[in-house]
């Protein structure tokens, strides 16, 4: 297996920008991809209204959002073409208030696999002065063959 | 305790109500309140193309979106007023392709407490001839006193 | 699919018995083998001192290993013949302090499938008057091909 | 707060022993005590065939038992006298087969808290040539006040 963080071929990287920007939600909610490495992806969010819970921070279903696709991008960083990825389950825990001026999100294969692979998903609130951890998870994500190809 | 599933005042339904309406993503989602009873809240989401993951299925932070809304208003439909409601941590398997003409989420109070409240998390994807679960989860909710008040 | 719940051949019921007394774990800890149906097997565990926690009741990883059989055998129950089953994830939310003359674990197949399986686990503490939920949880199973055979 | 790792006060490493051996189940499965510092705790479970699954690894019932204490050991370490610990919840993920001459489980606190106390569970089985990971989680721990004292 490649090293986690390590630089990944062009066309990878490529693939997983063509797969992030047919992903309608992450533009709707306005997420940037940020890293893409070998079993690493991160994706940014940066703070509107629009993205907020009762309370003015940024709600938990926009946290789980970046964190779900940039653990679902790791994975697929190490998947060999003509294959998917999808997200069998995952477990948050919200640890402290999601604020700041973005939120990153930060998901890192722990166990690749043939069929299952898992991912720790982590995630920051960011303003320019400070970095608090909101977030910290688990994700199985399963490679299944692609139909057509 | 309240049973679950019965009428509440409207009193309570009105504070639902209002929280729901300052959730930024939940408009920005397009996501509409459905039921609200005691400890049993519905949250529906139309289907558009913003919502989308790669492969043009509702994307798992849709469906955790909902989710986490629902089951957070079903445990404050519970509280005492000068409260409020927080998400511990939460889990969601996610068991079939999320898809259909909307998602409805539905929070069920699994266990009601002076401090934490464990939820039932479930959603289905909705057309008109069929109704299939496409996710369930659990969730940990926080009973917090307001700091104004 | 078999309906959940439903009677079992009589070699099924026997391949759940076989495994079920390989299971080192579940003899040292006095765990008993209750129903045994299509997706759905419960569990029971006396108590005894040698299963607590610090306080005398029984200790969640007691909890933990009686959900964790009978989610993985209510799953078996589904698998064909020359297949194993393999525990990916679970997760349990400890709702009441797990107390009673014993422990009853009930697993229940919620999304069967040909790779995963999903199961809902639920604990309850029981007593001649009454039975009290303890714990209730998600698990992730993945069905593997037996290499002999 | 205390760095996580530093060493402890005498009196709070023997309220965690003291703890330790009134849990009954820890003796019953044969585990032992291994690191106790600030908001870190191992604990080690020599191998042997009563604490088998079908396959003759150690069943998940037992990792379960190891993480579940090591990290309610982990937060006690963290809380103030006449107070004690209760798991919330936890979610584990079996990441490899839990084989080796004993399995290693450390409780780390990644949120410690007045109320919730968040914990990362990793297992390892472990042989004098090799240690690999097993199984990874998180764990919400809460923090009660005794009755007594």
């Amino acid at each position: 297996m490649m090293d986690i963080g390590s630089d990944l071929p062009q066309a990878t990287v490529d693939r997983i920008r063509d797969s992030f920007a047919r992903q309608g939600l992450m533009s709707l909610l306005g997420a940037e991809l940020g890293q893409i490495k070998a079993g690493l992806v991160t994706i940014r969010l940066p703070f509107r209204q629009e993205l907020t819970q009762q309370h003015g921070y940024f709600h938990a279903g926009g946290t789980a959002s970046i964190a779900d696709s940039a653990g679902g991008y790791a994975g697929f960083t190490l998947f060999p073409e003509n294959t998917s990825v999808l997200t069998v389950e995952f477990k948050l825990n919200l640890v402290n208030p999601a604020q700041g001026d973005w939120l990153e999100a930060e998901g890192r294969v722990i166990k690749p696999g043939r069929t299952l692979t898992i991912c720790q998903l982590d995630v920051w609130g960011v303003t320019p002065e400070r970095r608090t951890h909101v977030a910290t998870g688990l994700q199985t994500l399963i490679r299944v063959q692609d139909k057509s190809a």
